[in-house]
């Protein structure tokens, strides 16, 4: 196969080739195959179908490209550099995998621009993709006039057999089929082999069948290592079913080039070796040096930067039409893809006193959604087929279908994985879209993939988790969460809001949203219950949004703190009341969010939770892991160590010890 | 259709409805409309085909049911007791979703003997039936002859649209196509409604297609309320299709009967209240109060105890033939099925010395999964395509594939969520299998369903989880676990153990075994390193099993504690050392299983961290969250608190703080 002259084209794949050889080589440590195997299919869609501005990779109208196998990273990276972005510099490229580079291990949107969202673990970067075609379907619908396409991008993702076995990417292809997402294009690196080694050990599915089941286009090219005008024709083709999304099946070799590794699992993931690596420059008749990128390819690929400002002109013109024959429209569309959330949207929250009936806080947060949306343009989302529980629906719209994209409330089906990777593409379509996704908390269990990825990867998502102790009742133990709210905790660059009654629902809100308009962005959990809680005297809006507050205290140094979250305060509050009559000085603390009450000052913290006061009891219907914190060695916490139990929620309560009385015996316990 | 006599048939049938309604009804909590719906199908499958004895849940080769759509679980309930197991009474009936009531929310295993999983989580039911089919396809080619079909079972499971759109079920079921597994069995309630309301909203796929294209055979009834004579010829249509996997699509009415709420969501999930009720009964001409049976309906029922007796009988027969032609293959049957572990089996578990070269544990987990393959007839499993790097292939044995069910060493495919419930449920055919399952530890989080579940309904299923720190290295945050380890604590019931070397690895393996061999079972997680740890001097078996232990001391009351786990312990031996030398009196405990430390006597847990040695440093590559247990208020944490980086392992350890030096520097510091 040594070729004394390459076409233009194939100097270019080469170049991606080696670029990703080469930066494996060098850091000891990658992914080689994929870039070598899917080089092809990659420069037919970037040079001829992708659009994007290599100067200004936050251009509203880029196509949107990911790489769901984000091992195979070096391949995006070559592209990035290739083509022009400032983001990827060939120094760059040399530091590949190494501390602090803008090419790590994996892509990662929060450290290299031009990469929009953060893929690696499987399955997650193609349920992406069909989340940034939903914001691109809805913002189409919302704002396009019949003579004038101002929202029109497409969405294009390369996935491999992993992503294809993964249960979160059916679940949001079976949504996209479903929803006829028709701007979104899948080529999928058929190559057979996975770690294990041939994908025929596991995994022989008919996976085009599989698509066309789920109402997908499907093609299937057959030779994805040189046919280019095949790969061009299917591709297009694909651009031209408006109604359904497609998906492309490639066959390819993995590590093609390679002549003792390809098609191995072996080029998967380590780095060819020395001798490999020549043997490969050899059999591709690749003359060029280590991170060399000939004249001619380089030349080739970097007419993108003139081919995009040329775009992103062209664009602007049509914004500036649409501007003038719709000034309100446009308005609107700059105020919301701003991201700069509309002067005094949180006087929209509801406020409630201590006469306010009580309520569960899931029906509260349902006020709050119904509340916001009027106000909040951005603000949109929905539940895994649990509206009616989780109190999601927004009454002011209708559901999002196939030929009603401008609604706002999303139909997630019994796919928890599914939404949460399809929110957090939502988000990081960065148009000021506020998306929120919901099921019981016991649920976060079957989507912390994508909730931890929402953490790492700066989404500004709201989780709306209701159901959140054992105080559900008679479901019973397979949905009463216990570990859950500490395992949320847990999360970095998480909030975890567990709110005790309306205010704090209110307060938990004002921060999410606003943690969600943060460029960059973070995500927010809410826990929220579903039986009726009483208003508290003491909340605020603002005293929620500090993670912790005095909730009520005594005159003076309290000998004892009582803190609770969420439906527990309650008995916080009631077990004071009885021990103020008996002369104690008790002071009552709310700890509805424990990230937003670490965030505050030490002066704060303080004045709350003072280091002297070390008679303290905890309570909360969860268990206790973690919360040594905040009682220290001469504290109590009353909590739930062991799985639940089906009964009505309140003998539940009080079979576990969720009472006053028993909050009252801890407290006279630890006072002594 | 008010019907003046009804066929015994339709009496069976409306049994099973009544009771659902009635049970329902009478806790005001509850799903009655898949009972409702459902109880044809089911009627004609425990009628007619399911081989069980009512009055012995555990008999060895009695057919599996699954109700995979656990919240219809009065269905199940009812067939319980009108069959005549003992473990539900119409007593027990009537306290249906109450305090310690043995019929609880939904299926518990544990509570309920006949029950064979606990399932309610949608997509784990269905999931499960495909690992108790492995369980049932690998017995049989192990043991069975030519002439003698010793092990010979069918599973079935009825499952419902949520189980369907749930990705965890399309991992099971692509793998089950996979594998060939023809004698399981699933009806798919389809009835169009979900809590959302049509699954119109949100699910459209092509589910028979799809279902082919996962290489399962299926057929559709389209009258599943009324045509009973093809749900029977459907069944045994599927029955004798050998070579795949079946699935029936039924075609019902959720809440048949109920001339209100049928085909609407409000039949799901809640009471039908008493007028509707009424109603119902009208409808389909019930005359029979509440809770009560008609006698030529219980009296059919029933007859399934003489013919379960009799199933078991003949069974018991086949087993004596067996025995005599085979003794040997008769007295290995018996004793895996025994459950009991062979004499002297952790005699096979590798020791090791300081003189013992340095390696990962994970080889060294590798490396006892090897030892102990020939010594534990029923230790088999697998990684969810992970095998070279979680070095879980056991080399004495070959892959599990169609036509190789006797081999051990199972090819999950990237699934991680689907084998999950897979290996949960090869426990749970409690024939004395003990599977593992592995992956990457930062994808538990894919599967955390799963392995609460494992946890919840008490299989004794060993979770070998590698590359457990950012030490992983290069493939950066989407990659290294930092809350990992802390949330997987959280769980009840799940041993985690994080061993810091070679002989850690083996205790944690010996408690692993002896937890998955209990009866009833327990779950262990193992957390592995990627990198090299040398073997620590004062490690060993017995040490590790104990979950903490003094590594080693100086002479008389310590002034300082350093405790560590996994590959951070070589930190504080290190650290201890220098200390020693500067005259401090140091002790060193390794920590490897927070819940096996606790689970020890309070008298040796003082011996090794005295409450009165309150100068601590905990050091563990991972979040600090829930450390504060074992150092209180004058100690100090060295872990990781926020996402990890792409770098170099030892760049990464540096970086992060986990060196000697700055265990040395902490220690100080809390030395004061």
């Amino acid at each position: 196969m040594v070729a004394t002259t390459q076409s233009l084209e194939q100097l270019c794949i080469n170049s991606i080739r080696f670029l990703a050889i080469d930066a494996v080589e060098k850091a000891s440590s990658g992914h080689p195959g994929l870039p070598m195997g899917a080089a092809p299919m990659a420069f037919v869609l970037w040079d001829k179908f992708l659009r994007f501005n290599p100067k200004n990779p936050h251009w509203f109208n880029r196509d949107r490209f990911v790489l769901s196998a984000g091992h195979g990273c070096m391949l995006q990276y070559a592209l990035l550099y290739l083509t022009g972005y400032d983001s990827v510099s060939l120094d760059d490229i040399k530091q590949f995998r190494q501390w602090e580079s803008k090419t790590p291990g994996h892509p990662e949107n929060f450290m290299t621009e031009g990469v929009e969202v953060t893929t690696g673990p499987l399955g997650q970067g193609i349920s992406n993709a069909v989340g940034l075609a939903v914001a691109e379907a809805h913002l189409a619908a919302r704002f396009n006039k019949p003579d004038c396409n101002l929202v029109d991008h497409y969405t294009y993702a390369i996935a491999s057999d992993g992503d294809l076995m993964e249960g979160v990417s059916n679940e949001a292809c079976s949504l996209a089929g479903h929803l006829g997402l028709g701007k979104l294009i899948v080529l999928y690196d058929d190559n057979h082999i996975s770690i294990d080694g041939e994908t025929e050990l596991a995994f022989t599915e008919d996976r085009m069948k599989r698509y066309e089941a789920l109402g997908w286009h499907t093609q299937f090219i057959e030779d994805g290592n040189t046919d280019l005008e095949g790969l061009e024709k299917a591709i297009a083709n694909a651009k031209a079913v408006t109604d359904k999304p497609s998906i492309i099946g490639v066959r390819t070799i993995i590590g093609f080039g390679s002549p003792n590794k390809a098609n191995s699992h072996d080029v998967h993931g380590a780095a060819l070796g020395k001798d490999e690596v020549s043997a490969t420059r050899q059999e591709l008749g690749w003359e060029y040096g280590e991170f060399e990128v000939p004249e001619d390819a380089l030349n080739h690929f970097r007419k993108a930067v003139d081919r995009g400002a040329q775009s992103e002109q062209e664009w602007n013109q049509v914004f500036e039409q649409y501007k003038s024959k719709y000034p309100e429209d446009a308005n609107n569309f700059q105020q919301l893809i701003s991201g700069q959330l509309p002067a005094g949207w949180e006087d929209a929250l509801p406020k409630y006193t201590p006469d306010d009936k009580a309520d569960a806080t899931r029906n509260q947060s349902g006020a709050v959604l119904n509340a916001l949306s009027p106000v909040l343009p951005g603000l949109l989302g929905g539940s895994a087929d649990l509206a009616p529980s989780n109190k999601t629906y927004v009454k002011s719209s209708g559901d999002f279908q196939k030929g009603a994209y401008e609604n706002r409330n999303f139909r997630f089906g019994v796919r928890e994985h599914g939404m949460g990777a399809v929110c957090n593409a939502i988000a990081l379509h960065n148009s000021g879209l506020i998306p929120y996704g919901a099921t019981f908390l016991i649920f976060t269990d079957y989507m912390r993939g994508a909730l931890r990825l929402s953490a790492l990867s700066r989404a500004g998502v709201i989780w709306v988790m209701t159901h959140d102790s054992i105080a559900l009742g008679e479901d019973g133990p397979t949905h009463q969460p216990i570990e859950q709210v500490a395992s949320l905790r847990a999360i970095p660059n998480l909030a975890v809001f567990r709110p005790a009654d309306g205010n704090e629902t209110s307060g938990a809100y004002k921060v999410a949203v606003e943690r969600a308009a943060n460029n960059p962005g973070a995500p927010t959990l809410l826990c929220l219950s579903r039986q009726k809680l009483p208003n508290l005297a003491g909340s605020s809006i603002e005293n929620a949004a500090k993670g912790g507050y005095v909730l009520s205290d005594s005159e003076g140094t309290p000998e004892l703190i009582l803190i609770g979250t969420g439906g527990e305060v309650e008995l916080c509050v009631n077990a004071a009341e009885q021990l103020r009559q008996e002369g104690k000085k008790v002071r009552v603390v709310s700890l509805p969010s424990w990230e937003l009450f670490e965030a505050q000052d030490e002066a704060y913290k303080e004045s709350v939770l003072p280091k002297a006061v070390t008679k303290r009891v905890a309570v909360e219907a969860g268990t206790t892991f973690g919360w040594c914190r905040y009682v220290g060695s001469e504290g109590a916490v009353i909590g739930i160590d062991r799985f639940g139990a089906s009964s009505p929620g309140g003998v539940a309560l009080k079979n576990f010890g969720f009472t006053t009385e028993n909050v009252l015996a801890t407290a006279k316990n630890v006072l002594g």
